[in-house]
């Protein structure tokens, strides 16, 4: 628990904030500034910056959590569709260094676009390169 | 298992893959549409469309692998920060309907931005409302 960071802040009722879902281990809140409506963050109580740095125990409660709201803001909003996201880091767009997800309700009328530039390799050589340097990488994990 | 998903026509080889890592359950490739170079895909081997209809165990071992992933962005690509993303229903941007997560390296330098573009409640009645909605979702689940 740290006392300057505001998700651990609203975890212990120091700040307020709009509940979905609540458990022993993780929290479900409303974003107030949301992408799309219905937008939903979900926390581990316990605080962790990184996903890389969360136990494996703590995140399978979070991405149950996950789950239910994405499952909620389809039966309960109608949305067509969800999307999960995630940031680490700043580089990545983390703007509060506690682990979220954030769930977003999707409507097919909704007209959001995620920027989604899909770039291109210049060989197929270069991206087998990134693979190599990722698996050497999981060997030395 | 579909034979006319390209996922599933991936994991039994039937279409070829730059792979990063796999398991039994859990196979991680390189998105040949990359973000940002390095970004990979993690996908269950057993074909669900969507994290919603993800039986909780599979989920389990795909979440370690998003991670393992992140990590290996991390240290092998010398990543600053990652973003992981998922996408349910065509409405949420999803191309391909068998579940997967997108695992991108983020670097400060690298110039992206996800059209973050966050909108406001017209009131906090009404983000409330969002919340009651889903948290009724959530009782009948």
């Amino acid at each position: 628990m740290s006392t300057i960071c505001i998700f651990c802040r609203i975890v212990n009722g120091e700040l307020p904030s709009t509940k979905v879902y609540e458990d022993a281990d993780t929290l479900a809140f409303m974003d107030i500034g949301p992408i799309i409506k219905g937008h939903a963050l979900v926390i581990p109580k316990q605080h962790f910056d990184l996903l890389t740095k969360t136990p494996a125990e703590v995140l399978v409660r979070l991405m149950s959590v996950v789950r239910k709201i994405a499952q909620a803001q389809m039966n309960g909003l109608k949305a067509d569709g969800v999307n999960v996201l995630n940031a680490n880091g700043t580089a990545a767009g983390q703007q509060v260094p506690h682990l979220h997800f954030h769930v977003v309700p999707r409507f097919k009328t909704d007209g959001h676009y995620w920027n989604w530039a899909a770039k291109k390799y210049d060989s197929m050589e270069e991206m087998k390169k990134f693979a190599e340097e990722m698996k050497k990488a999981l060997q030395a994990c």
